[in-house]
């Protein structure tokens, strides 16, 4: 052991971690010193007045909404017969507000196919006309209980996911799942994608409305508690979610008034797609997540979302704000053909899938999402614990086997983010940054620590301005 | 640490470990003597004559045919029309062959359900008097290529399960699986019991072989595995093997030429069944394990099965013989109402799901299983950990996330049994002791290690009665 040799024979050293005063008034009496650069975290001082008990029982309030949700499936509807706030000429998108000028390539792909398939536009110069002279409204998907996976593009007569939080009787809202490949939320928007929208719109859309109001509601918060203990993390792998999805609609499916062919269509389509799950699972999140915001000071996270420029977060106790900073890449496994010159930063709200204890704060009950994601099952299981370090509570009703059934990480608190440098952990699927091409693979991103730094700054700003009620611990 | 200070401070002492002939050597010396009572294993001479290149050789033919298995669900039809041998008076049962006198509740049971079902009795006294006039003929399932859970009671017209294994070519047969409860395999018999299989008999088998077909056949060994990876066991848990099922069947059933209320029924059943794919998977494990059997000098256990009375095995190089013993009790967690007075000793052919690697073996996997069978997740791991070391390989198909994607431990060979001590790890259901009543939980049991003895001593018998080639390494 060298080290200790050292001790006992070198002469002492001093050695000053952070402030430089000492260092230099060391230095000054001739003391050799080693300097480390360490600084307590920005903000140290305003992070230390959130630690109170007001805020302590604001974020109580908003966990207990997240923890008692019961989200049920019961519909499927066109948009704009359930969306608030949609309207004819709207492009809802994933992520913080932002203007065309800024979007990234699969953004603007989707909201041109959502576009030529809505009729608004019949090509990419005629759709970007159309915008440029201001004919479309753009808005986050996310200020109308709605979540869209990728560019999250979601317009009037797109077939949506109706999810009701049973416990709080909000509802949220997301497109179905057009598979994986060429699709309008990877960006693309060739004939066939939106041939594929279409069939949404005039056949699966109505056909799964029946067939869910058939059953009287799935009960997704079982369904995903299920899916959990069978190795999904419900973001980045659905297989169990899926095939649990179909086992509770096949049989109204299969009874519905249609030509068999269509029937038997309808579910193999299903069958095909292996994330046919998750912008259900991103509704049920949504679900969750939105009775917890809007608690005054509470400093639980309620949004993580990415429009493909920047990743933005929102508060519970910071109102309509958002928290924003430049979106990072996903480092992970590309598909054959494809490489890391060719991923998108990050992009689309299935980030909600984190936001609430799912996803990559769930990936050691998911060993397998490392074949899609990369890393090792260990890798995956140290997501998870280190998650417990950033988050208020554990789920009640998503328990992981491979932790001894505890309950997942849930609630990040933008007090412990910044307290302990850990940023959420992210795992998701990456587009092409080009329009037009689609996915190219999978893999783990984390938020950028601006957002944090941020939003922690403007709780500070909100206690120091409302005077606080109780001075911190 | 005080044993260390004895060890300093004590008189030396020795310790005699088996011979008798040394510790009483010593006590006529005056020396004392500590007598551990410890024998090598029965057979100790005749162990070390199968361990040899011969038998190693045939164990690596044995073993290939299993892990090259390509099991392929292929058509549901009538067993008359299907197994071998199969004739209109003939009831196959699980596990080794018994006559009725000594057949347990269940067993008996199950008998008369399918004797009642086949209209060749009417009831419990008609159907004893049938079958003590001899007048219906009782054989293993195993013995025609089929296997059946608990009782087993398989007979001419119910829809048997055709599995077909592409690498060998050899089919394998199981009934369809009734769920849950009050059912013929745990020995009830009565009117819904016998209504549902005439059901079966009469709609679902038809429907089922129609969408199996329409299919092309359901790969078995692709679904198995990626069950594996969703933390089914394939035993007592099949979870995720069942929706799989029900996602690969929806479209076709679907699209059947039915009355749109029986489609939705049999796929509402088939959704309410948990265990749906569990004779699916036993039929695929007969499958992978016959062509393996019948190689001379072979050690590897083709069969496990259980009849409520006596464990039985069978061993590729020892053709048509089963080694038996009395069938333990397994111990677990029971259903409300039930408690350990109730359970019958261990029954049923779903060890074979354990022969072919999966079941116990497989539950490192499978952490959630401990809910059903008892236990905790590191448990789990530990009995498929165990079960490497009595077993010949790892499946190349069957992998497990928990152990880094190792495959399962595969082949159990009846030298490794003896030698170790260690008893393959089976989880199971339990029934109940008394006809009629049906299962009453689920849990743990091993074999006998009087049958792996037995097969021991009938391996050496045959090497020595074939002059063996090679001698002992």
């Amino acid at each position: 052991m060298p080290a200790e040799r050292d001790l006992l024979h070198a002469p002492p050293e001093a050695v000053v971690v952070g402030p430089e005063l000492f260092a230099s008034a060391l230095v000054a009496q001739g003391v050799p010193v080693r300097r480390i650069d360490w600084r307590p975290p920005e903000g140290a001082e305003g992070l230390a007045s959130l630690w109170c008990d007001e805020v302590d029982a604001a974020n109580r309030v908003a966990l207990d909404r997240v923890l008692a949700a019961h989200q049920i499936l019961v519909d499927v509807r066109p948009a704009i017969e359930v969306v608030p706030g949609m309207t004819r000429d709207t492009v809802l998108h994933a992520g913080p507000p932002i203007g065309w000028e800024r979007m990234s390539g699969p953004m603007r792909g989707g909201i041109v196919g959502a576009l030529i398939y809505e009729g608004l536009a019949t090509a990419w110069e005629d759709a970007e006309r159309l915008i440029t002279r201001g004919a479309v409204r753009f808005d986050s998907c996310h200020h109308h209980a709605a979540v869209g996976p990728m560019a999250g593009a979601t317009t009037a007569s797109m077939p949506v996911l109706v999810v009701e939080n049973r416990h709080a009787g909000n509802r949220a809202y997301s497109t179905l799942n057009e598979g994986l490949g060429k699709v309008l939320r990877y960006g693309a928007y060739a004939p066939d994608v939106i041939d594929r929208l279409r069939w949404f719109r005039d056949v699966v859309g109505p056909a799964l409305g029946e067939a869910v109001r058939r059953t009287g509601g799935v009960d997704l918060r079982a369904l995903i508690a299920q899916a959990v203990q069978m190795g999904d993390e419900c973001h980045n792998r659905n297989r169990a979610a899926s095939a649990l999805l179909i086992k509770a609609l096949a049989p109204e499916i299969a009874g519905l008034d249609l030509a068999a062919a269509e029937r038997s269509r309808i579910l193999a389509f299903a069958a095909s797609n292996e994330h046919l799950f998750l912008n259900v699972g991103m509704a049920a999140c949504k679900a969750a997540m939105d009775p917890a915001h809007g608690v005054p000071h509470s400093t639980l996270v309620t949004v993580m979302a990415r429009n493909g420029t920047e990743f933005g977060i929102r508060v519970s106790g910071l109102g309509e704000q958002w928290f924003t900073g430049p979106a990072g890449t996903p480092q992970g496994l590309y598909f054959p053909g494809f490489g890391p010159g060719d991923a998108n930063p990050d992009i689309g709200d299935s980030a909600i899938t984190e936001t609430a204890g799912l996803g990559g704060f769930a990936m050691g009950g998911a060993p397998a999402v490392v074949q899609f994601v990369g890393g090792t099952p260990a890798d995956a299981l140290a997501y998870t614990r280190l998650m417990y370090e950033i988050t208020l509570a554990e789920s009640t009703a998503y328990r992981l086997p491979t932790l001894d059934f505890r309950g997942t990480p849930t609630g990040i608190d933008v007090r412990l983010v910044v307290q302990t440098g850990i940023l959420p952990q992210i795992d998701t699927g990456m587009a092409h940054r080009e329009a037009g091409i689609g996915q190219v693979g999978a893999g783990l991103v984390k938020p950028p620590r601006v957002c944090f730094d941020r939003a922690l700054e403007a709780l500070v700003r909100a206690r120091a301005g409302a005077g606080a009620g109780s001075g911190p611990r």
